[in-house]
């Protein structure tokens, strides 16, 4: 196993101090790291809360920040955290408004969401995100994965909430943005959880896994390499047959790096998108491009529609400043 | 070769397209693609034109925009732009103030650059970045090899043009941030570059490259993978040493990925540097951790320290608004 690393079993702190440290503007470390925690709070404001197994980075805790989520509870590598993490960063954020949980859909993160919910005094409410449509059901799963469309979700209800959304409001708009939003993602390569010290699965030289899950769970079938355009093709059309969007929709695309692919690919993944957009009629307003929910270093990417209106678009524009999305401020 | 790509040679320009129409707000391309130019010029600027090989995004491209640089002319993978690529950008960008190139030292860049500004009838100055510490020459260059600083320079330069500085206030701006800041890397795996199909070169499954070049080049000794602590111990060891900051200095610290580097591996890298500087007395007053100076899918990453006084850190605080570097609007 080559990573930078001291041991295996500090991996996750360090990160977080380093973390903290190189972005002590927006965020603040929480006791014993149980969560990451936007510095400054809005005092009023509903409060957004997100978090799952690291590894994913810059997803959660990277999008702590105004105009987005309130708190982040990191777990071990590809393992939820727990409900006392989640407790304890409601008791942090809270702001008398209740808190909305942002959960991707794997059994542990639901379970101890669930869990987490039960054990706090203010009101809160779920928006669990289920945007993969690679499969119906996989390896920790019940019903589609959670992948990244859930950025999408957190940037918009986020968004929503530092304007003065209620919790009922911003469970709903985070619902309704789900339902908006498909992904599916390829494997070029694998990856290797520190703590197992090797890699997750193995892929032959020729082969990529279509339909991957962002912990290496197995996708639709393990196929021969294909072209790029071959690939942006099978994947567009699940998520554009799923969305069956009209001709003269607009949605956001996010081009999504694993970790460990060039920015030059994923470019040339974002043009070939780009060409079955406009083959179908849909217009690409936004788009963003870059490794934002990543599984450590594997090679390859997820293709995300989010289809929006007017009122969405202008969600997602408003001020964001967190250490992974940024603009307007 | 696992890449996703259509064909060898139309990887660049398939790049450069989804890169032009994801970030259509900000840049525009040239005629058949000899440089990425920003969308809206500032009359009367001092112009600032980089470039180089690809495979090293976001730069150069990713840093055109407000702020920072007017064109950027990409070549092939680690490959030097031509000089008619350069003469054309100038030709597009330069606003009768002149022209600044900002060059990384290698043979090739530097020479084309050079033939550029003879083709040219505007003034054109340069500033030729070296900030690598870990060798004295290099396979490609004659001195020090210019890597990640060279994205510090563009930045700090950027700024001051955009507030109005002359072609020379810009050119000795240049040699200064230059002069303040000293970089060195390592590798814990080889790239591929399309063309050749095979990994530039090959390390063993133990083995890591220190002082790598960006392009792969050898650095100052391949050794057994050590800690991350004692990677950072020396890598920070040999730019401490060349800087020589007096206890108490200020300076940017930027934590560089590779290209193939997880985001959890560069943040704990980010807090043994961080370790490190604290106990020389130098404070990091601005950190940047993310893959901004890659080498394709490259897993390692490289340190950079820039000394910087209270003019220097207000011009890096200023607007920017380039595809991989955007604050303040």
């Amino acid at each position: 196993m080559k990573k930078l690393i001291n041991a295996v079993d500090t991996v996750l702190a360090e990160s977080l101090d380093g973390f903290a440290a190189a972005h002590a503007d927006i965020v603040t470390l929480g006791t014993d790291r149980l969560f990451v925690r936007r510095k400054t709070l809005k005092p009023g404001k509903v409060a957004l809360l997100s978090g799952g197994g690291s590894g994913h980075e810059p997803l959660h805790a990277g999008f702590v920040g105004h105009g987005m989520l309130d708190a982040a509870c990191p777990g071990q590598v590809f393992t939820s955290p727990t409900p006392d993490q989640m407790a304890a960063a409601v008791a942090a954020i809270d702001q008398g408004k209740g808190t909305l949980f942002i959960v991707k859909n794997y059994e542990g993160d639901v379970m101890n969401f669930e869990m987490a919910a039960d054990m706090t005094e203010t009101p809160v409410k779920l928006v669990v995100v289920d945007d993969d449509v690679a499969v119906e059901k996989s390896t920790y799963s019940i019903g589609r994965r959670g992948v990244a469309g859930t950025m999408i979700v957190e940037r918009i209800v986020g968004a929503a909430a530092e304007q003065g959304a209620a919790l009922d409001e911003a469970q709903a708009l985070g619902k309704d943005v789900n339902a908006r939003t498909r992904s599916m993602g390829v494997a070029l390569t694998s990856c290797t959880v520190p703590a197992a010290g090797k890699p997750t699965f193995q892929l032959a030289e020729d082969e990529m896994e279509m339909g991957v899950g962002i912990h290496g769970e197995p996708g639709r079938r393990r196929v021969k390499l294909e072209s790029a355009d071959a690939i942006a093709a099978e994947m567009m059309g699940a998520i554009l047959d799923d969305l069956a969007p009209k001709s003269g929709s607009e949605a956001i695309l996010l081009v999504n790096g694993f970790g460990g692919t060039p920015s030059m690919e994923l470019y040339l993944m974002c043009n070939a998108a780009n060409k079955i957009l406009a083959g179908r009629g849909v217009k690409p307003i936004r788009t963003l491009v870059g490794s934002y929910v990543t599984s450590l270093e594997m090679a390859g990417c997820s293709l995300t529609v989010s289809l929006v209106d007017d009122k969405l678009a202008k969600l997602w524009d408003s001020p964001v400043h967190t250490a992974a999305l940024r603009w307007g401020m």
